[in-house]
This record gives structure tokens, C-alpha cells and sequence, in this order.
């Protein structure tokens, strides 16, 4: 058979956008929080305590992630954990996602099938719902995602609280997804371990407002490194924060993986964004819950050091720049 | 002073992500409703009775707007509206906005400064804040809006509770967008109550929340058109829809214009989306608030019929098609 000869796969243009919508919607069931999903001007969920905590990430292709790097079905999954991440920094239970896509006309409604189900796969691990979004069309493919979160009563944990004398905890992987991206730079596909982490981070959700119940005084996201966004929780707080080394778990698969590639595993956990791990600082060693490692200390001062001293390497990413 | 001589302009390159935050947010007054605003992982805005309601809108540049018909700040107040009228469809006051701009790296500062003026103008209209968002590289221009809106106990109205005898009425403007896009098109710029009325819609959002308490029984907002958004009205509710023209207002201004242009105003007002109006049903004459104009009444059957017949015209607006 020759190429021209094949049947042109079904494109978003000949589905049109209605059927798109419903493509990507129907069929799926809504948890408890949905009290109306998809398909009218705009959705409702539930705000049990009369406040609702949202958060919105734009992916971009070519930015943030690459089809030849990853499935859709891959990107799907990223663009939600990213989103959901930022709401379980507050302290907050995911209550649900809504979804702008963006593409170009000729985007295969098969990659669309694909992407969707990573989307709802996502959505499942924190028990949201896709409740609501757009799509329109754009020559390049953004994925925008606003996700709600509940606080169930509890006070939402912001980057400022972090007080001299409190510890410094993580919950989630470190210096995975950069491990898994240095791997791919390089061209290569394994260790699957890794390359999963960068294309398809599973940030500890519940680890969030379990923090907030043990009295966390601080909480970020790790997106853009630990030692980065460390540095927003000290500057938020006018506090210095103290990583100690000999407290950071670096896995024998990042040891493996660095020494085939001649990198330091350390930079990565310490510098390593896109894992989505959870930073917190606690009021002290008594108050770290079960699941979350002690990493450091908070201190008078400002900035973040590493066992006291500066940090020479490359600490984070700032887009543009 | 030949070209190549003036100083380059600065870019939001120059400028980086967290300046760039910084200044689309810092030194705006937040209302009441923001709990928590921009600068942490997520937002906390009050959702007073327990529910929140949220829509998403993306918009492109080149397919929803064009910044040689628009201006940076008129396309920011657009961005807005388009978005604040779906909260309001829903019988919801607005409480909020996530905006996530993906924009090139060579994108002028200046021109962020001025969309970010048009974000504020009309959020400051709807009184509400800009309580978060994400700024991100991309090719093309996207503005992606989340709008979240607080139903303070009333019922939110949806699509599908309009019933035979109900009578459907409007508020807010229709047809002028369309005239307006019709007078660009030809290469116009005036008459400008038309055109400014394309770039930059005004949509009635308190009569949203009026519409809810008394008593609508369905509501949407008129993006795709009149006929085309009471055709989704109908079809959610398993009702048929009659526009008399007789009781369509159709503006002595638009009538000048469509002299002008060779065109049809009535044809504007009936299948001419962007205006953002709202349209709704209501249980009889007596319910119709002040403000809104009855123009038709509903029906048992389906679809959308103008003085009992078929309406030939164009009806609306749908992506990819």
C-alpha cells in the first residue's frame, strides 16, 4: 500500500467541537464534589467550607513537554499532576480540574483519545473529576489546567509561616523527573524508573492536607527544584533554610543512573524540578508526619544553604530567562 | 533616527517569570472575596454557600482576536468577559479569576502591561480580583481564563429547565459584535459604539444573579449566537424555542450600519455570537425582571424556530468547522 493511498486518520476539524467535548466527557463518572460537570456555561463543586482554593498551569508543547518524549497519554497525566500539586501545597483536597486545550485543526482525534485518558487517569489517583474547560483551535498545542481544591475546614498553608527553629521535610520523590530528562537528553529510554518520573510525576496528594492537620507552618510544590523553591518559602517567610546532605535519601537507582552519565545525583535531588514532591516545614522533629523525611533546618537569616554553605550549581527554572 | 538605532523595546525575556508576575499583580486591590491572592502555589477565594462555579475559556490569537483590529487592552478585557458571562449564566456572582498567559519570548513588556490593564478594567467591573495564574512561553499568544463565581444559596441555573410556556427573554446587547466584526472586516474602523462593542463586549453579569432569583428556569450566555446558543437551550431541556421577531429590538445604529454595509441587522441580532448577552426562560410574564426584553416564548417539540418557521440563516459559531 502506498502512503497516499491510506486513509487520512479522523481529525479534531472533522469532529468539530461539540463532539470533541463530548468525546473527551462522556461516559466518565463524576465524583461526590461534582455537582454539575460538563456541558453547561460553567460547572459546580463543592466548597464544604465555604472557601475553595484554585490554581491554574499552562503546558506548552516544545516547552514542557515533547511528543516524542512522551505519549499523550503521558503529557495527559503531567498536565494534571502538576495542576493537583499546587492545591495539595495549600493544604487542600483536590475537588476537581478544568481543562483548556488548545490545538491545531489537523490534531488526530486518536492523539486526543490518548491524551484524555491520561488526563482522567490522573483525575482518578486524586479522585477528581474533569468538570469543565474549552477547546479551541491553535497551531500549537497548550493545555491549559485550573484545578480546585477543598480545605475541609483546615487553614490553607501558604509559603510564609516557616519560623526559625522549625524543621524542613519533604514528602515525594526528588531528583527523579531530572534524572529521567538528563537520560533522555542524551537519547536514551531507560531506566524506565526515571524517564517515568519526568513524563509522568505522581505527586503524593494526600501527603498535602495530611501536613496541614500536623500543624505545617510552611508548604510549596517542588516544581522548579528543592533548593529553588526552598528559596521561595525562605523569602515568603524572611527566614534562612539549611539543607543538610546528610539527610537526603538519594536512591541507588539515581547513583546507577548518574554514574552512567557522569553527573552528580546529588544536583539532581537538591536542583531537580518536575518531580512534584511536597516541601513543608513542621514546628518540630514531633510534628513530621509519617511518610515525610526531615531534610533541614529553618534558621534566622535569609536564603537556603546546604549544609551552611552556599550552593554552587544551577538551582531552578525560570522561564525566559 | 534611522531604525536600527532605537533602543530595542523590553521583552518579557528581558523581564522573567517571576518579574513578570510580579507585575501583572503587584499593587492591585483585591476584594473581599480573595482570601489568599497571587504568590503562593494556589488561591483561596470565598465560596460562601459550600459550592463554587467555574469556567474555563482559552483564547488564541489570530482566531479570537486580532491585536491589528484590537488593542492589547481591549483583548484583556474581552478575555475577561467572555468568561465572567458564563459565571453569571449560571446565576452566579463572580469571585474570582485565574489567568494563564502564554506568550512569545519577544513579546514587549509594554504590551503585557496593557493587556494586564484591560484584565484589571473589567474584572474591576465584575469586582473581582486576579487571584492567580501561570505565565508561560509559547509561539502564539493564548489566554486561558478561569472565572470562579459564588451562588450565595440560589440554585444554579442551568440549560435544561426551561419548559413549554415558559417565555424567553434577554439581557444585554445583540448583534452589535457582529456588526462591529462586519464593519473590521471591510476595513473600517468606525462606527465605533459597534466596534468597541466587537473588541470589547460588556455583558449585563448582575443580571445573572437577578435572573436566578426570579426564578429562570434555564440561562446561557450568548457567545455562538442567539439561535444558535437557544438551539443548546432547547436541547438540554427537550423543548422547542420560538424567536418572534416582532419583540427583537434591533438598534437604530445597527440599521445605519447594515444600510452602509449591504448587510442584514436582523440577521446580526439573530445568529451574531460575541455579543455576550444572557438569554433565559422564565416561568411566565410576570417573572420577566426589569432589564430584560421577552423576545419569544418556548415550546413542546425541539430546535429553534423565528416566528413559527425555520430560520435559513447562518447560526452560529463552532470551532474547526
Amino acid at each position: 500500500m502506498r502512503p497516499e493511498d491510506r486513509e487520512a486518520p479522523e481529525t479534531v476539524a472533522d469532529l468539530g467541537e461539540f463532539n470533541l467535548i463530548r468525546r473527551v466527557t462522556s461516559g466518565r463518572t463524576q465524583p461526590a464534589a461534582t455537582l454539575l460537570g460538563p456541558g453547561d456555561d460553567a460547572a459546580v463543586v463543592v466548597a464544604s467550607d465555604g472557601r475553595v482554593v484554585a490554581s491554574t498551569d499552562v503546558l506548552v508543547e516544545g516547552v514542557h513537554f515533547r511528543l516524542d518524549w512522551s505519549t499523550p497519554e503521558q503529557v495527559g497525566r503531567k498536565a494534571v499532576a502538576v495542576n493537583l500539586a499546587d492545591v495539595a501545597a495549600m493544604g487542600a483536597t483536590p475537588s476537581g480540574l478544568l481543562i483548556g486545550l488548545a490545538c491545531p485543526s489537523s490534531t488526530p482525534t486518536a492523539m486526543i483519545d490518548e491524551l484524555t485518558t491520561g488526563l482522567w487517569h490522573e483525575a482518578a489517583r486524586a479522585r477528581v473529576g474533569l468538570v469543565g474547560g474549552d477547546v479551541v483551535r491553535c497551531d500549537t498545542l497548550v493545555i491549559s489546567i485550573t484545578a480546585l481544591g477543598d480545605l475541609q475546614g483546615r487553614e490553607p498553608v501558604t509559603r510564609a509561616g516557616a519560623m526559625p527553629g522549625d524543621v524542613v521535610a519533604v514528602a515525594g520523590r526528588l531528583g527523579w523527573a531530572a534524572a529521567g530528562l538528563a537520560v533522555l537528553g542524551r537519547g536514551f529510554r531507560s531506566p524506565v524508573s526515571v524517564v517515568s518520573a519526568h513524563r509522568s510525576p505522581e505527586p503524593p496528594y494526600p501527603a498535602g492536607p495530611q501536613a496541614a492537620e500536623a500543624g505545617a507552618t510552611s508548604m510549596i510544590d517542588v516544581s522548579d527544584g528543592l533548593l529553588a523553591d526552598l528559596g521561595h518559602v525562605a523569602e515568603s517567610s524572611g527566614v534562612g533554610i539549611d539543607v543538610q546532605t546528610k539527610l537526603l535519601e538519594v536512591h541507588q537507582r539515581l547513583i546507577d543512573v548518574s554514574s552512567a552519565l557522569g553527573a552528580d545525583p546529588r544536583n539532581w535531588v537538591l536542583t531537580g524540578g518536575e518531580d512534584h514532591a511536597l516541601a513543608a516545614t513542621f514546628p518540630g522533629p514531633d510534628a513530621v508526619p509519617q511518610g515525610w523525611r526531615t531534610i533541614g533546618t529553618v534558621r534566622r537569616g535569609k536564603g537556603v544553604t546546604v549544609d551552611g554553605e552556599t550552593y554552587e550549581g544551577r538551582s531552578g527554572w525560570e522561564h525566559w530567562r
